[in-house]
């Protein structure tokens, strides 16, 4: 770490608490992006800040993303135009993941279309649990530096202060690697729903060994809460089933009130998020799990 | 032009029309793209087609861009990824030429960043009269193949079979290449308006030998209508000086209701477009400009 010459956080519209939160703890700069749309959609961007020579850290998270995408490559090809030696990408949510397979012939892989943006534009990227399910890592889609802390130790402190005798049970055998990741720091019993086929339709939602967990605090993790369906379902086997109702746990918040209400109509008893995400229910601070990251990739 | 092996062309969607027109008068096919929005925000994309070895034209016109850059560039990859040997995009309205010049120092140059960002997607571009103000041409900034047609021959033709005595008026020095080139075709006088300077901030409009046009029918051209601000002065000055009501004429319609009501509210008699953006005025067809241009990029 150079003292002379720190990096430099520079926020997206809507990420200037997280970048303030990690200059705070990484004893570097923020320098203000100006903002706004011409009347006829263009974007503005204007950067006060010297940074010829400098580390410079954009702070953008990605949900809802294609509005966004044209001012962050904007932002980035400014901050490379105004000198920056070296470009890195905080962002909490990383969209365009899930589209990591062609289910029909003809459709646009934009998990590879969307990295190859990225790769083009930053020198490196940090990001929260993004959804790897058919790519191993990001490196198989990313030719850029990247580290991906996981979210796992803030949810688990945050689970340790809040809740007793907790059991943490995953939708599907997708969350699997969420639950059991939380599960080891605490040393908590956790499950995951199997799906069992009826025929060639119907299929069934499971929880193996039941019986052991039906006086615990059921909650329910997920890497992403969006329409919130398959986290109702369930909660709606697990209050059948007896248990208590559910907390239930996000690491990224798409959701939006609609989402809300399906949740709470199934019977979650709370809905908390981690902030990669900035909505009402981001309850669990990541940035402290940002900043080693963060140092080791922008080489100040 | 291979009779076996025709050109395709793909709308991005509300340009469906523009490319059927084109279809049809290129003796080309269409194929559909299927696209829409995830609840997450994030875009899908399908294109029914065999695109292997074929030369294929994305038609996506640009206003309100931000939203629409993302599914272009998309798409633009689909296309490559289903083997498309040759790709071009047909863009009536090319966006981001505006921002030309750092007025401030920090300011992103955002026309030349999206020009690379095209440049990278596709290997030509027609487009009609690009907002050229600082650049000379696209080439300046793209570095892929390009033809501009002007829309001066379609509007000249409106303005033959729709006004009597025109007199075409610009409404500051920047209009004079549209208007010139319209009157040219015509033979019709014109005018533009000029600036006058009295002490440090007061500029007065005015528009040289009025006497000589006073008995005409006044058409203010300009390229872009957007707030419709500028060409509302000029109105109230013709109006003022005892012309008649004048009809305005922009060839790229970025308008809404308001600039509408404020065009109205101004003494304009009539608003009229071309059809580079889809909207209630554009009552005048560029298709025919654009095929030329197509085949020669498009090399089928």
């Amino acid at each position: 770490m150079s003292a002379d010459h720190p990096g430099i956080l520079i926020a997206l519209p809507g990420n200037e608490a997280l970048s303030q939160s990690l200059a705070d703890q990484l004893g570097w700069t923020t320098a203000p992006l100006a903002y706004r749309r011409f009347p006829d959609g263009e974007s503005y961007l204007r950067i006060d800040a010297d940074l010829k020579d400098r580390s410079v850290v954009l702070v953008a998270t990605l949900n809802d993303p294609d509005a966004r995408i044209p001012a962050l490559l904007f932002a980035a090809d400014l901050a490379r135009d105004l000198g920056a030696s070296r470009l890195g990408l905080v962002c909490p949510y990383l969209c365009y993941m899930r589209q990591d397979q062609r289910f029909r012939p003809g459709e646009a892989l934009t998990s590879k279309t969307f990295a190859r943006w990225l790769s083009a534009h930053f020198d490196w990227l940090v990001t929260v649990d993004p959804h790897l399910h058919r790519y191993a890592s990001l490196d198989e889609i990313y030719t850029l530096e990247s580290e991906v802390p996981a979210s796992a130790p803030a949810i688990a402190d945050w689970i340790k202060t809040s809740l007793d005798r907790p059991v943490l049970i995953g939708p599907d055998g997708e969350s699997e690697q969420w639950i059991q990741a939380v599960a080891e720091i605490g040393n908590w019993p956790w499950r995951v729903f199997e799906k069992k086929r009826h025929g060639d339709r119907e299929v069934d939602m499971r929880l193996p060994e039941l019986d052991a967990i039906v006086d615990r605090q059921p909650v329910l993790i997920d890497d992403i809460i969006s329409s919130g369906t398959t986290i109702a379902e369930a909660t709606r086997h697990l209050c059948a089933a007896g248990l208590p109702a559910p907390v239930v746990i996000g690491i990224h918040g798409l959701h939006d009130e609609r989402s809300r209400q399906t949740l709470n109509q199934a019977g979650v008893q709370r809905l908390v998020c981690t902030n990669s995400i900035a909505n009402p229910d981001a309850a669990i601070d990541l940035s402290s799990l940002l900043v080693a990251p963060i140092r080791r990739l922008a080489g100040v």
